[in-house]
């Protein structure tokens, strides 16, 4: 069976109903602790080279893809919580910034215009 | 057509592509990215108390489905440049997490069990 | 002797050149790892209520301290770096502030008002 | 008179004070909005390469330094909310590291020993 972001929305509801979790998260505690696993993502890189994070070693990799998991973890639970449907929003922001970045005036060009 | 995590991966190589953006976007920097986000998601809390974070006003309900948005973009382009699987590694993390979390044990406890 | 902003910048630059470290220490490496200490500062009060927050327990206020230091650090040694005076930088911002957020206009008014 | 420390954290009690905020910052939401200005730290240098980070230009240097003064801003609230010496902090701090990363152990490595 193929798993997907609305199946993993309900994995996690039970995971956090069984231990009896759920008045933890509040979305300000849900964005403290996405915050909090991004900021464990970025020490796994922080002292690499560029060129060095697009070859990380096995166990490096192992601890950067948990990483990953718990921050999509704790954004389908604050989406969950807000009655936020990831895909569509993410959809949304890309037309969006399909409007305000147009190719032909920032194509190549970091700066203000780099952000997805 | 239904959305999903992998549609969004391709459409989000193809916004890349187009603008010759690829460049920027090393690991490295796109987990700054990610964190640069999650912390304006922080801002949209940070002076409110749990209980109104439940009960967003439709302005600022607008205002975190975009940051929810830049979260999951970037987080879907850096796993994609690390070859690594979203949905895998949140299913293996939720397993991790159900063994060094066993019901019983943690079971309304904050502190240290409380993660997911 | 009294300690200083200034001492402790001396104090640092003494620690990296002992172990050869200033090669990674790049403004851009050291903006990753404060920031990466503010998230370990997150998940020390990520599940507190904010009257919680308060009253720390002794072992709780021992690791707090530590990632406070911890950021004071990366912080001094990221204005070094860039030739900033940290205590100017405050003091100009306070009196940006200042103007931007008039007593009679804000007073006990939180949303877009209420930052620093 | 020399400005430190003491006295920014006089004057940010004053300021605090005079708009009615204390309220607001709660030790819990203080460290949301410490968080919330690395973050925006990050944005300033994510789409640069290390070795741009280190030569900003003159509008860039004025933001990363407005962010850096709202971090120690944030940092030195948090430090007097919670009664604790953030120069005492650091240097038992760095006392610590250099017991756990001593010279010739260490000496040019990055990995995991690279952190102050």
């Amino acid at each position: 069976m193929s798993k997907n972001l609305e199946e993993l929305k309900g994995e996690l509801r039970g995971f956090v109903a069984e231990r009896d979790w759920e008045k933890f998260h509040s979305p300000k505690n849900l964005t403290m602790a996405l915050a909090g696993e991004a900021g464990e993502l970025l020490e796994q890189f922080q002292w690499l080279t560029e060129e060095e994070s697009y070859h990380l070693s096995g166990d490096k990799k192992v601890s950067v893809g948990e990483e990953i998991a718990d921050i999509l973890i704790y954004l389908v639970r604050l989406a969950d919580k807000l009655e936020i449907d990831l895909l569509s929003e993410a959809y949304w922001k890309i037309e969006k910034n399909a409007a305000k970045y147009p190719v032909e005036k920032v194509r190549g060009k970091a700066t203000k215009y780099t952000d997805l």
